[in-house]
């Protein structure tokens, strides 16, 4: 199967790939470019192993005498049953299933515990789970922002433009799914104009609709034209991203989403958004073991429809300003409480989507980066495989941001770095240089840092790293202006992937007759 | 002798710790206040085993094979022989002095794994070393620069403010030493004003001089003043912050100043500044195994000169850009040098100083925040004990910013909550919380939330947090400019901690005799 999709033209390799790549501008570090992470640095373990079965048996208490409460979806309440919930009717359309210690954990046992997304550009699929890390532009923001023009509703052109500044950039892997709501189309069609976006501006992997169960299906059926039916029944090309309805509810609409996705063989992330004192206890414990109960039981429905079908647990750890009730994003305790879910997911063996570049700053100030950065550097030290919301977020995941989105990236870079790891070998401990030239003399010409000094730092395509005085003459410019500088920079010299142009056309083909169908719905 | 320093007036808690805790505005955290930090999370081990043993071995060759080269200094040249080491004459005023391997090692068996630095409200002493984590201002910048001045050489006002915002902040342990340099009072002279606004601004604990001999002697001595001779004989009450002129050389200046600080049984800080590719290798592994090597032999000179004397290793790793050589910081591998570094200073079982929040920015932007987080969290990761540097570091180390202060000490203030950790008990797991109301319900009013509302999350002083609507109302304000008005209003309501007037004309006496005996010389 993989030899169909390697037999089509090659995406020719522009930009970034190839000519940029050995022009010695800022920001290239060829030897750091991959098509997803492989960790050279362990994960970082914060809680102890009795402080981790407490927790675990604190999410199976949850599941056994709580319960979940799933709605308006008989079907999936009928899968549970027969698997061996038990089943309490609230209303005609609401059902409690509580579930004995141990029973899903038994049913994640078919769940991949590393599986592949495969990329319409084969030489960019990517894994998810073990030591994969996969980073992904940030998701769901009604809003989009620029210096230029501040905040407004975003459209189908933005969502275009997040799409190919992410497709410039080497330092994500993944196109992600909803990376600003195109809200000058209807709701009930624009799913349709992002998954062509997605295939049509990318050649990296990305995440289909869940709004709606036909939509979900429509993700996939696009799919199916770009990569073959037969193709796609064996193989995952398309994940959904499904929020539970915390605390402890799932709905129909998500369920028969899951559904469809595992029926298709495709994967899907489970991500209860717990904003703890709303909608999960404050305290990082209590937050971290509803969590995991909450994601496992909507993990487990996919294997209860299609045994092995790709899963990802999901996490989205949050606080809240105690004074205000508002949301908080990048502050230390969800940091901590991430650091712990990457350890639970490890114990599960399965691949864990947890935290990304999160801020509430409305601004892509030093908040916003003091905030991300705390954020994002749980999501790599977790072992996070999938992150989701690594490039953008501003405004409480208001806001896409197109120069935080700029900064973002370019940390991405950094951390490919950092997740390199240290070698260290003869070569690396160099001995030999400081033994060349002995004491009190600089090691610029030695022959160790001849050997190396293309590739031992991370070069950022950001940072203002120049002495005051240049940086002054220059204009004394800061971060966000430089960001805004780059993304029109980048727009500017935007080439589209190859596609197949028959694909193109069925697909184009697809999204008409599928529009013409239905009238508008802004709901 | 700790009796002696009880019995004088403590020092009144205005402000931050009593009536402003109380008044419930933002950036009040009462229940994460304390005078020193004990750590709650573990250390991140990034190497292992094998490697760590890999980079030590190398150490020990660079040591015994390479060797140090003391300059100007007769009598630390004299203490190694007869310690052991093989000295061999280079000039009349210089030797190379090569230590077989386990030497050194051998030397800092008397170093104290862990000791008390005394401040002069006891209150307030700090505790260097096991799992005690001191945050202490950023050290030596010639510059200083706020948003409405620029940049501009530092004076003796300047050193006083960062004191007064210091004094004035929960989130910082210690007074730090050459905040900045106060220019404007000439170099033989101002270490006795440096030396005395840390006394008179400040109530804790601090840095004393090291740029010549008879400065560190002065420094000393006006803490015999202030604590009593008896007292300091037998306590620490003030440390030196040595540099290493690396690579592998040790100037008489610095090594006369150690010999003085631990003769009088006061501590010192052993800091190789490496800068990768310039006067280190820029291969990380080899720049760990080098800082380690140089910070060994520095912190034996002090127990070859009164053995037990308080002795903390240093590290202090950047890297460089290498399209132009300049200096680079708050970049990836160096934070993973500094992760691996803590676990060699476990291994030796002693203090560690080690990296800060660092940037080459040259404002207090996004950039400045995005490397200051990356580098801050590593410090606080790899178990380092005294983190100097950890407020007000711009421009490279070059300028003290206002802002970047405020806005880095909101940052520790943060990082008191993560190195807190996660509590894991029947309480926090909370199962309580979910079961009182159960699915689908919010938890705003349960017991649970009720009981930990003030103490589940850091409350930022400076992040806004607040709907984009409300936020833009206000004005649209960045981070940056809210720090700006933030160090104007500490500054304006700053109130000096209480001091013996006794003790204060003493001192001032001191200082204008000192001043007396020299004309001002400015090198």
């Amino acid at each position: 199967m993989v030899d169909e999709v390697e037999a089509r033209p090659a995406s020719r390799r522009r930009g970034r790939g190839g000519e940029r790549a050995r022009s010695g501008a800022p920001g290239q570090n060829p030897h750091l470019e991959v098509p997803f992470i492989t960790r050279g640095i362990p994960p970082y373990d914060l809680a102890d192993p009795e402080g981790l079965a407490r927790i675990e048996a604190t999410a199976d208490r949850i599941m056994a005498e709580i319960g979940i409460e799933f709605r308006e979806d008989p079907e999936t309440v009928a899968l549970f049953r027969k698997a061996g919930g038990t089943v309490t009717g609230l209303t005609a359309q609401s059902w409690n299933i509580r579930f004995e210690p141990g029973l899903i954990r038994e049913m994640l046992r078919t769940a991949p515990a590393r599986f592949t997304q495969h990329a319409r550009n084969a030489a960019r699929s990517v894994e998810i789970g073990g030591d994969a890390v996969v980073f992904a532009p940030s998701y769901g923001s009604p809003f989009v922002m620029d210096l230029d023009r501040g905040r407004r509703y975003g459209t189908i052109e933005d969502f275009a433009n997040f799409i190919k500044l992410g497709q410039s950039s080497p330092w994500l892997h993944h196109s992600g799914g909803t990376i600003c709501e195109p809200t000058d189309i209807a709701v009930n069609k624009r799913h349709l104009d992002m998954v062509l976006s997605h295939i049509r501006y990318s050649d990296r992997a990305f995440l289909g609709s869940i709004t709606a169960p036909e939509r979900a299906a429509d993700s996939i059926e696009m799919c199916r034209i770009l990569f073959g039916a037969e193709f796609v029944e064996k193989n995952c090309v398309i994940m959904g991203n499904f929020n539970t309805t915390s605390p402890l509810v799932m709905d129909g609409v998500s369920t028969r989403g899951i559904r469809i996705y595992a029926e298709a063989g495709q994967g899907s992330v489970h991500v209860p958004f717990l904003l703890g004192g709303a909608v999960s206890p404050l305290t990082m414990a209590g937050s971290v073991a509803h969590s995991l109960a909450e994601s496992m039981v909507s993990c487990a429905l996919t294997q209860l429809v299609r045994p092995g079908a790709p899963v990802v647990l999901g996490s989205f750890l949050s606080s809240m300003a105690l004074r205000s009730g508002s949301p908080t994003f990048g502050t230390p305790e969800p940091a901590l409480g991430s650091l712990v879910m990457g350890q639970l997911a490890r114990r599960l063996n399965m691949p864990l989507r947890c935290a990304g570049n999160f801020s509430t700053s409305k601004l892509p100030d030093a908040q916003s980066m003091q905030q991300g950065v705390m954020s994002m550097m749980s999501a790599v030290q977790c072992g996070a495989n999938f992150v989701l919301h690594s490039a953008g977020f501003l405004d409480g995941l208001l806001s896409m941001s197109y120069e935080k989105f700029m900064l973002d990236t370019d940390l991405c870079g950094a951390l490919h770095g950092y997740l390199a790891g240290i070698a260290i070998d003869e070569d690396t401990l160099a001995f030999d240089a400081l033994a060349e030239k002995g004491p009190g003399e600089h090691l610029f010409s030695t022959a160790h840092t001849m050997r190396h000094y293309k590739t031992a730092y991370y070069d950022s395509a950001l940072d203002d790293n120049q002495p005051w005085e240049t940086w002054d003459e220059q204009g004394g410019i800061d971060a966000a202006t430089r960001a805004n500088t780059r993304w029109k920079a980048t727009l500017a010299a935007y080439e589209a992937p190859w596609l197949d142009p028959g694909i193109d056309a069925a697909l184009q083909d697809f999204v008409e007759r599928k529009k013409a169908t239905m009238a508008d719905a802004w709901y």
